[in-house]
């Protein structure tokens, strides 16, 4: 098996456990079989739709090669009959999230560095390719995305994306350093998801005056 | 007429469809007459803005030919007045729907074919030039989409866009049977909402052990 | 001090402005720390990121060049910890806003003529560029889009991008009018704030026939 190989093979099963949490979650909304393989397929290849066009990589990756969208539409399908016995493999989806999260982040940033984006953009654009999807998922069933909420997620994906743009720096990063990076942001995410961290919320204090209340919508 | 400006009048009565549709919603939410042409705008319009960027079409048609972007908002602005009447004709907004449905269907599917855009990826694409107008329209008024929730609509657009690729692999289609594809769309949408056929959900059992409750947010 | 180096500086200034205005909504909707800088980030750097991919310019302006993300990115995070004092600003923000509100709108219209996008579509992009960025921050946070549902805003940006594609037409603009156009968003919005202006909302007549009743989702 060649390196290449065995990259679209992780690169594929990445697709599979996000279309495995978006199906899961347009499930628990009630949506129909179709919603819920859409759900799936956005929730998997949303994030790198949008890294392809601002890199534009035309047609993106999701439509260009009809394994990236069979992956995420036959995942989000078997969910929808599937989805009792999913969700009690809880753990184990959160390891395999925590998975493709480095993945996806590492393979982000390295597309982005590798088009010349500057490092800082390469670095947001490594972490939008890794939590677009789930942000896109959130927005399309109606809730708040998560990521912005609580738990420290996008927050490892940005560290690992800084990792690979030091690599970068050093020189073109060889397969075992990039390996190293996701394996960064998979630890700090299992930690964080152990030791129960989250990123801190503002303090709210009491409005004295009526004026420190709820913004102008 | 020539076939050319038979396309420009059927794909410019299509936006002019949907922008009703997306204007209709958007009275409905109470937003203020500029928010009604621009979900009207985004409803007609969002769909192909969207399949441009994807094939590199650039800038989107919706932008480089005014005529489009003149009727999405001259309709949208037209239903601010006339909602209560356009409201009593539900069931001629409905079969013009379908038709619209169809006629996206079919040119956004050419229109990625016709950049190489393969199989797979073109079905998407010409389903999402279909449907994505009306997904947006519902984001943008705070509500899941419709299209994941119920009835047979973007499933219509699919089995169009699938004749369409089936086609096109048989050589490049003339007029006749691309007509057939999206008339195979609007007849199967009229005959869902007739027979009132939907997509399955997701039966529920009620949680044993916690463990199947809702998803984790 | 060069023209491009003032430029910049109030381009920068625009998106301080933006950022903080995302900031604060995601303060105010007990979003954490990343959220906060996330939302700050699109509110700021969306419409600009639409902008350029509409047009081409990829990667985006916001991805290129660190100064606009790290503007961004510095003042949600103070704002994440400055939010009561923000909050008690309210006015200078308003008007700080309109600011902004102007610069976007000739920058982007601008910059779609530029790269030869007809009349209609460039004052489309122009208003995009301007109010993009705080419809994405309302949809990230939960909200039906404020810029629709009232007050005159994205109408005093559209009259601003019309006045630019008007100057456009009589030769290419020196800064001495563009800059006038961007006054005449500030002055267009300012006095709709003061004179509490707002768009027309359609009226609701009590259904009849059950027929005008809630269109149909």
């Amino acid at each position: 098996m060649t390196t290449s190989t065995a990259l679209l093979l992780a690169d594929l099963a990445g697709v599979a456990v996000f279309a495995a949490s978006g199906a899961s979650a347009a499930v628990a909304k009630r949506l129909d079989l179709f919603g819920v393989v859409f759900v799936g397929f956005v929730a998997a290849l949303g994030g790198g739709i949008v890294r392809d066009l601002v890199i534009d990589e035309v047609p993106p990756l999701a439509f260009a090669d009809w394994r990236y969208a069979g992956t995420a539409a036959v995942t989000a399908a078997a969910i929808f009959w599937l989805h009792p016995q999913f969700a009690r493999l809880r753990t184990t989806v959160l390891v395999l999230d925590a998975a493709g999260l480095g993945l996806f982040t590492v393979v982000g940033t390295v597309k982005a560095l590798d088009v010349q984006v500057p490092a800082v953009g390469a670095c947001v654009i490594g972490m939008i390719t890794a939590i677009g999807g789930g942000l896109v998922r959130d927005l399309l069933t109606g809730e708040i995305p998560v990521v912005l909420r609580r738990e420290i997620y996008a927050v490892a994906s940005l560290v690992g994306s800084i990792m690979v743009v030091l690599l970068h720096g050093l020189g073109h990063p060889g397969p075992i350093p990039l390996t190293a990076a996701a394996a960064l942001v998979f630890g700090v995410r299992l930690i964080a998801l152990r030791r129960r961290w989250s990123a801190p919320v503002a303090t709210m204090r009491p409005p004295r005056t009526g004026l420190s209340g709820p913004p102008p919508e």
